[in-house]
């Protein structure tokens, strides 16, 4: 491990020259821009590396990229990475070029570079790093690298269940993480689902001068009084059985989050807020984020929306809406018991359609991987491991639940990375961490027992 | 009398033609596009009617047109226009070009003709006719027309009140009005006040991706929580105070609204709707259309609302608000007690800004001026006029509050004009209607009690 890290170190800036480069290629898969070139890029980075790469027909979407390297144990560690990114829009708001790969202080600048590409190159590099310093890989290994995690992985769940057999793994290192607010390491071992829907009114054929008001119905207002139907004052979700699927939080869990710092004086900062949702402090913040589902409107309009004044009664109103979810909550069911609602309270020809749906999974925080990644962050960190039971966010975590398989997310990022904002950056000295953290986990994996 | 309405009928060719022409100058204030050239034009078709006619300095805002005829009574009537007009847009949805004045089926197409360039042209060529047919005109007639009735008259108050004695008059005919439903004419005798305001929520610097809704204030549902607190579903609004200085609909008044249709029927078949507010039928229309006050949403806007997904917590919310106001309540009072209602419900950090105010105004149903009308609509039309003791639509009625003069609006529209639309339209044959009318009612004036 020693010779591993040293070359790790001795050979970096070679190694972020090639993260560079490989970030300079936008692979926007919302836009359909250099999704093919990207890939075919990678496949000749992972093979440099000592991957045997290849991009797998995927007739359904965005080419996906599997590679594998036999080791000497007869263990398997799945790696599930995206090569896509998020648009880079809006780009007046970056300080450099958001595809320009700029290096500032330490800091490395390039829309991907937090989400996904830098955590996907960390581990293909440290790979490339054991293998060049006179190592057989200890453990098989095996990437699956999509191209559409940005716009929903559409053609995911499709594309695992067909090469089950080729994916075969006894555990799985997830997408990403990043540091916490305090610069602790942070595995996560689960993700939030989600259901996104759209709330549709039309009361009308045309928008009226807006005298008619008294008579004549609003679709603004009718969109106003049924998002106040779904939610109260302190967020909680009015939709009758909304909750009755979620699991209580196991003890081990509740002495998981007792040890993960709050993010509160970070958030606050650096959004600009003074107080949280419900006045929530010190633990109840992690508690909130992670463990309660929860209704967001992403957007709404209606009616005249420019400058000044125009006296208008809209025929239309709409809402964007995302509901997180928690284990066992299925999306679909949430989205059934949202059509009864709007019924139930007189929004019958409110239409409600579907945009995405993805359901909650989560790894036991006592699984042995992840005693495994707490170990190998020991050989790298000099601060102790964060075990995060589940992320905030959302991923097609769920498509492997028919597997079994730990899964648990490490990464290259920190508190300040803006993942999907402008000026996404990771710090250097972060990736060379998370680089040894993936080599120090596949050392150990050898040995450990990983489940 | 008679002699006029034949000139008009034998030469209602060239006036249509003198209207298409008028029409055709685009005159949108909002856009500040052809405002000095149209009134310009209007001067120069004021003085070939027999009208003496002139621009007057107008410091303060876009030109304002004054004409006079003086007339064989010593009674004046002053006629309140405006040559401004709506913005096409959405010019797409015109079926002919905005600004063509093209005629088909017996319909002029073009921005402005119904609101206010016809009725309008239609005081002038009456004026015309009389004075070809050999007539002195039967009474003083003093026109006051304005270039800024769409964007809310920001500078009539102030040219009224410098103009007290140059405006001097018995009464007034006020700008516009419409046919009903049921193709009657109809005498508005009055104008809602209205108080136009945005309301801005602003809940942190940054939009954040919304795997922090559980935690992250969010600008959408305070917006939507703030507006629900301004109103139950039957359209009450619950700002404290607000119907205070509402003063009840006298036994007359009461009278005149019996004898005014409903406009359900037709209503609800231009606007593809089934039902009104609170499923009003019959009379009830009318009293909720013409003697509450309402509070709409013209716009309102937080978030994405492109295509597709985006998971965003917005820290940004605005929506602008018209309340609608009936004698004797005060916009700026409605206003302060808005401020005082967001505040007592929590909605301290909303910013509240003014756009416009304006305030309700009516004449009485028994002005003698409005019987002249009456007896003036006999000699013209088939139906009887309709006596709309308001208008739902607001107007700078108000500013002529301090003259004590009655002010009553008629005009060449009808239910289908699409006034503010696209497709703004008159039928030819109301327009000689409206021409006669106002011919009629200066025969009459001379020797009738107006007040």
């Amino acid at each position: 491990m020693k010779k591993t890290f040293d070359y790790i170190d001795q050979n970096f800036d070679s190694m972020v020259a090639e993260l560079q480069e490989f970030c300079k290629s936008p692979s926007v898969a919302a836009q359909n821009l250099g999704m093919k070139e990207t890939a075919e890029m990678l496949v000749n980075i992972m093979k440099n590396a000592g991957i045997d790469a290849r991009i797998v027909d995927n007739e359904d979407g965005f080419p996906v990229v599997y590679g594998e390297v036999k080791g000497e144990a007869d263990k398997t560690i799945l790696m599930y990475n995206h090569y896509d990114v998020q648009p880079p829009e809006p780009i007046e708001k970056w300080k450099y070029p958001p595809f320009g790969s700029e290096i500032h202080d330490g800091h490395l600048y390039v829309r991907g570079c937090a989400d996904d590409k830098g955590t996907l190159l960390s581990r293909v590099q440290a790979i490339g790093a054991i293998l060049k310093t006179g190592h057989k890989l200890p453990v098989n290994v095996k990437f699956l690298v999509e191209g559409e995690e940005e716009i929903g992985s559409p053609s995911f769940e499709k594309f695992v269940h067909k090469h089950k057999d080729l994916l075969k793994a006894d555990a799985c290192l997830w997408e990403n993480s990043a540091k916490d607010e305090d610069d602790n390491p942070v595995v996560k071992l689960g993700n939030k689902g989600m259901l996104y829907c759209e709330l549709h009114v039309k009361t009308g054929n045309t928008d009226v001068h807006s005298m008619n008001a008294p008579v004549v119905p609003s679709a603004a207002w009718e969109l106003v009084e049924a998002l106040k139907s779904l939610r109260d004052e302190t967020g909680k979700v009015l939709i009758d059985g909304f909750y009755d699927d979620v699991l209580p939080v196991c003890a081990e869990e509740e002495e998981a989050w007792k040890k993960v710092p709050s993010p509160e004086k970070g958030l606050k900062k650096r959004l600009g807020i003074d107080k949280f949702v419900n006045d929530a402090t010190g633990d109840k913040v992690n508690i909130a984020l992670y463990t309660e589902p929860s209704c967001n409107i992403c957007g709404m309009s209606s009616g005249y929306t420019g400058e000044g004044q125009k006296t208008v009664t809209p025929c239309t109103a709409s809402a964007k809406l995302d509901f997180r979810l928690v284990v066992a909550q299925d999306p679909m069911k949430i989205y059934e018991l949202l059509r009864k609602h709007l019924d139930k309270h007189g929004f019958e020809n409110i239409e409600l359609s579907l945009t995405s749906a993805a359901a909650p999974a989560k790894t036991s925080v006592n699984e042995k991987f992840v005693k495994v990644i707490e170990r190998a962050a020991a050989d790298v960190y000099d601060k102790p491991l964060v075990v995060l039971p589940t992320a905030a966010g959302t991923g097609p975590r769920d498509v492997f639940a028919y597997s079994g398989m730990p899964i648990a997310g490490i990464g290259c990022g920190y508190a300040g990375l803006l993942q999907h904002a402008p000026n996404e950056n990771i710090r250097l000295e972060d990736y060379k961490e998370a680089v040894k953290h993936v080599a120090a986990l596949l050392f150990r994996a050898k040995d450990e027992d990983i489940v």
